[in-house]
């Protein structure tokens, strides 16, 4: 079997990435990535503004280990823009973004909720690379850090909010802001991160903004097909001949791959800029498409909308095949020819292999109810995958008992605040998310028709109302914290 | 400089070590130990019930990285008593003791709490043994595991939490006790690693009783003399006159023993078993025994009194020199011979003696206002004495920097739940301790003539009246966790 591989969607800064190589893979995991961080289409056009300042902390390989190469550092980068903060004197608020799997330079300009609000909160605007992508990468070069298990095994969650908390108390020290409160935000991978950083470190970091935070996608919490359940709901929301066409379409063009000339046939319907080599990878590229179309459904392009306008408005002599490349062209627009190819791997391809096949055990499966093709999350063969690939097995249960994540509100209801899991309904992560307010101060923030990680890009004029009221509400809770936190620290003064 | 070492307290079963090291060393720290784990006098007494069986989980070796070594697995002890539960279909509590820097069979015995309060709530009582202690040991052998600092760097309080975890959330899958709630308790070090298992671990432990633990003690949040201020302060409360002798008499002794037949004349004067070696050993043997009484100056025996007994009801021709040696025969009894030497080292010594010099760096001193010698913490040659020992460095901020302690209340008291913080203020320990209530559910619960973890250890009929109702104040506080509990538990289940 092969693997889902890259779509070049054309909505301005967003690369999806569904599977996370170009080896063959039977996981279909798609991936978490809000943001493009390594092939960001228009970062020439957006060039990064003067104000981000890069540093680099001397960051300790193992936090929790004491032997000789524990102690090894590695350069681990972070970027700052003072230009909006109040200074230490007024005790005025960092803003910490927590990265996630890829380079960093990607999300300065994508992760609007810093910029856009950096004025109104005073705030020293903090970014921060995950170990072992961008410039922060340890044994000196990619390559040999990424050699094996034995430079790889360092690469984990836990590290990396170890070094977050390294990084935020170091700066707080070096600022002389001790009373500076931090808020940290992060998104889908990085919003878990969020989430969990403010559970675990609550004395760095006074409250979290965790958007499309999948935190419930371990260890069977969550329903496998909720995924593609949802996904699926998307294009059946738009057009149920849509979603119907689709759900149909698998077996049609597979019957037409099989026959001789199938892959001409194929290659020929979806106007291909190279010959298809075999159907699995138009089944890829489609699957790939859906799926990122679902998660990144949003305005004002709307990529599902385009999908279903291309495969419903195909001519009505189109047939199953024709109406499928319709919709692939709606998708991509207008082009003398389509690359179905897959697409060389990225950073964040490599990093998330492994850390799925470490802790990121995310069991994500398709079913009868969902229009895509028949695939079951098999723990022992992903087990069996993870350990061809690199001689270690994943720890399929660590994330849950590290985190938590059972029961999630009976255990935290009287336990911890200040999180927000901010959610969009539409997207098919949020089937792992936390849609329901567990206290008064761990909050669920959801719309029903956002997309994954809508919430912390930058704001547009175009935005609709429900989103921009999203984001004023996300704000409006952070200014409570730190209304109650300003207060207490008051008093704690006196 | 030389060492202070173990006196031989003739109140039952508590052993005191108060420096970690046959082998010299400068650092005068009081070792963190409730209670006797290797030397337990009165371990054959008070034989071990029947009904605690033991069990060995297959532990990770390094939950925190994936490199092939980390998953190496060993042995790791577990005791559990069944014979109180009221079962998983009830939903019946699981009460668990937390192993601290020892063998885990001599705590079963001492730590009442748990057997005292067993049958009132119903509950499964569970031991953990602390990773590299007891029969919880890495790599085959202690031998082998307590080589190097190779082999020691996975013996640190996140691993051994964690390990806890582990063991807790297997158990409850093995008894189907999904629902049971579990409450951690621990005394001195651990009673500090059961206060950070419930703010780590929130979704295995329901609360915590954290009984003697000085979780202040670090990164200089705590002022260096705390320990000893109340140490003398113990003594001067039960006598002005017996501080002053004592305060007065180490440069009288060091003057003695610095004349020709110096060492004999206070051998003979302290009617030692065996000539003194030194001076360093009298004063380590006192230093030792001073600290411990404060310590453990507990009922009926109350060592403090017996000291200053001896001392100031020495007959009026005696000198200091003959309270002194008066003040020991009254603490350790009418003996024909006293044992000044050294003691052999322990397991507790020897694990103790890393775990110092890896990441529980406590900065203990003396200073003019106490009444033991002159002794300043110095950071950066303690540095270097570890790097002598074992070749790393302490990471004396790690504490600080993981589990928190700066600002405790500003940044807890609206984060977190169910921790009761028990000290005695008679306790020098209890310098470092919570003492003041963080929130109404982060309590502080202390009594002013209570001494290091007397609350957990075994009720008796002689105990004091504040003493027993300290202790009923704690079950209160759990059933009132518990109630709560099950409240919410309902409510999830509809």
């Amino acid at each position: 079997m092969s693997f889902p591989m890259l779509s070049s969607p054309w909505f301005p800064f967003i690369l999806l990435i569904l599977s996370t190589s170009v080896t063959a893979t039977q996981y279909r995991i798609p991936r978490l990535s809000p943001f493009s961080r390594t092939f960001l289409p228009n970062a020439k056009a957006s060039p990064v503004s003067d104000d981000f300042k890069t540093f680099y902390y001397n960051q300790t390989l193992d936090h929790f280990n004491y032997k000789p190469e524990s102690y090894t550092r590695f350069p681990h980068r972070y970027i700052i823009n003072f230009k909006y903060w109040g200074g230490a004197n007024s005790s005025a608020p960092i803003l910490a973004y927590l990265g996630a799997e890829g380079p960093l330079e990607g999300d300065l300009n994508a992760i609007g909720f810093m910029t856009d609000n950096a004025l109104q909160f005073g705030a020293l605007l903090v970014y921060i690379e995950h170990r072992y992508y961008g410039k922060s990468i340890p044994f000196g070069s990619r390559q040999e850090a990424l050699k094996n298990a034995s430079t790889l095994g360092y690469f984990n969650s836990a590290q990396a909010i170890a070094d977050y908390a390294a990084v935020l108390i170091y700066l707080k020290k070096k600022l002389h802001a001790k009373d500076c409160p931090v808020i940290v935000l992060g998104g889908s991978y990085g919003g878990m991160l969020a989430a969990w950083f403010r559970l675990k470190y609550p004395h760095v970091a006074l409250g979290a903004l965790a958007s499309s935070a999948p935190i419930l996608y371990f260890d069977d919490i969550t329903p496998h097909n909720g995924y593609y359940s949802i996904a699926t709901k998307d294009f059946r929301e738009v057009s149920e001949s849509c979603y119907e066409t689709i759900r149909d379409s698998w077996s049609e063009m597979e019957a037409i791959a099989s026959k001789d000339n199938g892959l001409s046939i194929l290659s020929k319907e979806f106007k291909t800029c190279s010959p298809l080599n075999s159907y699995s990878q138009l089944e890829d590229y489609l699957w790939s498409m859906y799926a990122g179309a679902a998660q990144y459904n949003q305005p004002p392009r709307y990529p599902v909308t385009r999908i279903c306008d291309g495969i419903d408005g195909a001519s009505s002599g189109s047939g199953t095949l024709g109406k499928i490349a319709a919709g692939v062209f709606g998708y991509e627009g207008k082009l003398s020819c389509y690359n179905l190819e897959p697409k060389n791997e990225t950073e964040t391809d490599v990093g998330w292999r492994w850390q799925k096949c470490s802790e990121m055990v995310m069991p994500i499966g398709t079913d009868n109810d969902t229009m895509f093709p028949p695939y079951t999350f098999d723990l022992r063969s992903f087990i069996n995958h993870c350990n061809q690939l690199y001689g270690v097995s994943p720890r399929p249960h660590w994330v849950t008992t590290y985190y938590g994540g059972n029961d999630i509100k009976l255990h935290l209801q009287r336990f911890g605040s200040n999180i927000i899991f901010s959610n969009g309904l539409k997207d098919p992560y949020s089937s792992g998310g936390v849609l329901q307010s567990l206290s008064d101060s761990l909050l669920a923030v959801h719309t029903a028709n956002g997309s994954h990680c809508l919430d912390i890009l930058r704001a547009n004029e175009t935005d609709p109302q429900w989103l921009v009221k999203q984001r004023e509400t996300e704000v409006s809770i952070i200014k409570e914290w730190m209304r109650k936190y300003y207060a207490d620290l008051k008093e704690s003064k006196q």
